[in-house]
């Protein structure tokens, strides 16, 4: 006997991408940084961890939202810190979605908000994407027009393809809440700042941003949100009293001030990527022009489900994804392989085994 | 115009105690423990940080748990990791509690509960807890029989007070879940383990603990569950994949595995417990035996706003609550100071300021 809520014993949950604990492994999965964060986050946590731990955070994070403040040009009450963006994407839906209410989100794109709604026990509804990734906004008007919230990567996964502002803003849900989620967007060749909350829709438009992929800061959680402060208000009384820790809030602060290291790594993965691309492009694999941190990517003749399972035989992780009902798809099911941008080296050794598997 | 959901509208947001960012307090106001953490545990954050912060923590906290199952002597699919010991009641609220349940819990106590319901958009009712902070299970009987959720702080707060093993058994719901909060069970005089989940009635047992008190770490937000494999199998669906972080995961683990110093620090606080309650006496207080590392208190003569008022004007923090609806306090409204047992240094403090003040 379960007294679980039904929509809890109904969910399978949601699968992350595999998590090694031992090493050995080229880790191209997961989308992290494979470059270290900031020298002064090591020093930041270091000296927090000296200091009072036995005392709680700030609750309100006020530290870190001035710097966001000053990188992004708003107020510090446009920001709101979170357990990663994650604990951000999960506040929004508490927030906004009643059961009564839809929840809505392009398709291919991250699975996470449709298990967020299942929690939540809201409606979900996908808005299918033409095959060049490219929005359809004729099929997508009627899901638009009752979307309470609609949840938008940008850079998209797994397609690592980005929408124009315009795009975004033609998204908006007239009754409703777009969220951005940014979490790839300082890997964007012209990567923007807080642009879109200076239109008109800005009550309607909540940026999602985290410290797991650019800052290479995957391990401490954290993530923020930007959004009107009428916004950030509401969220605020969703959260747990103390959702950051005082060890991320330091961390995440430096990190944010140490603006040009981020930056630096960033021009590595961009440069990688290029020749990641291009060198796969010559094995016959087909590769969606990418502005985030990985490339979609599937081969002209063999499976990729084949070829996830021979790096993986060599102890290198990539992702292999499967999404169902894609109407141009063959099968209506469309399969392929995320890669992560890795070191040069990684990239090197992820290479050499696919010209040795193909 | 807002688009966020009618019961986040309504909400008020649950307001945690004071966290003056300031120095100079006398810091008496929100449980904390007065002592630093475990050296071992400092140790364990400097060397995560120079690790691979790039990569996602462990989701499942593999290591922790192993800790933890050990000093609780279950298996580690007992237990699960959370981001404080918040985010463990936030994920059995989401878990358990459909708009048309009933949350409930004894009253007066942790007044999240009611939030955390709100949030939900749950009902909630509160078990009205005798003068003498006994349970009156005649009126209880007919809350508890349609509770889905019953959550019982033990020790409790703000009173101090600790329930027996039987009570608690018997206050199980019927068909629903026990949560026993156990924030405050390291520092009873006799404090147990996870006895009650080896009961008839562990298929309906949570036990939730914290590292914000007896293991002196508010600062890193990590608190755990524990429960039968089956239930911990249905919060984790509920969970963020990756919701807690590397560092707290690896302080939590050493401060875990640092038995000894927790207790040494455990045992200082039960002596100035016990002799701030004797001095407090002394003042023409009337002070609630205490379980816990705080006393709930009220003066026989003075009211407790005034007091907590004038010691806030000499920099001593402590927490004046008010409780409505309390039918055995006068204008049915309970009103008195909780104060957290700090240093013998701070209680000193505070004893030759109250003594100025009355």
């Amino acid at each position: 006997m379960s007294f679980f809520r039904p929509n809890i014993d109904r969910l399978a949950g949601y699968t992350p991408g595999e998590q090694p604990q031992d090493t050995g492994w080229v880790k191209l999965n997961t989308n992290e940084n494979p470059y270290p964060p900031s020298p002064h986050v090591v020093e930041a946590i270091t000296q927090a961890a000296q200091g009072r731990l036995n005392l709680y955070p700030d609750p309100l994070g006020t530290a870190f939202r001035k710097a966001a403040a000053e990188v992004f040009q708003v107020e510090p009450d446009w920001i709101l810190p979170g357990n990663g963006s994650d604990e951000n994407l999960t506040i929004l839906i508490r927030a906004f979605a009643d059961t009564s209410d839809q929840v809505v989100y392009p398709y291919p794109s991250y699975i996470l908000y449709e298990t967020l709604a299942d929690i939540q026990g809201a409606a979900h509804s996908r808005i299918p994407l033409n095959a060049d990734w490219s929005w359809n906004f004729t099929a997508a008007a009627p899901l638009i027009d009752r979307a309470k919230l609609l949840l938008v990567p940008n850079p998209n996964s797994p397609s690592g393809n980005r929408w124009s502002d315009e795009t975004i803003l033609r998204a908006v849900p007239p009754r409703g809440i777009l969220v951005l989620d940014e979490a790839y967007g300082d890997f964007a060749d012209q990567p923007h700042r807080a642009q879109l909350l200076r239109s008109d829709k800005r009550h309607q438009i909540v940026i999602t941003r985290t410290f797991s992929k650019s800052y290479s800061l995957a391990g401490i959680r954290f993530g923020f949100a930007i959004a009107h402060p009428d916004v950030i208000a509401g969220m605020r009384k969703v959260k747990d009293s103390y959702n950051c820790d005082s060890l991320s809030l330091a961390a995440a602060t430096a990190a944010m001030k140490d603006q040009a290291w981020m930056q630096q790594n960033v021009e590595r993965i961009r440069a990688t990527r290029q020749r990641l691309a291009d060198e796969l492009a010559k094995l016959g694999f087909l590769v969606t022009p990418s502005q985030a941190n990985f490339v979609w990517t599937t081969h002209r003749d063999r499976a990729s489900r084949e070829l996830y399972l021979s790096l993986k035989a060599r102890k290198i992780l990539v992702r292999f994804m499967v999404y169902h009902d894609v109407p141009w798809a063959a099968n209506q099911t469309l399969e392929g392989l995320r890669i992560t941008i890795g070191t040069d080296a990684e990239i090197d050794q992820l290479l050499a085994t696919l010209r040795e598997i193909l």
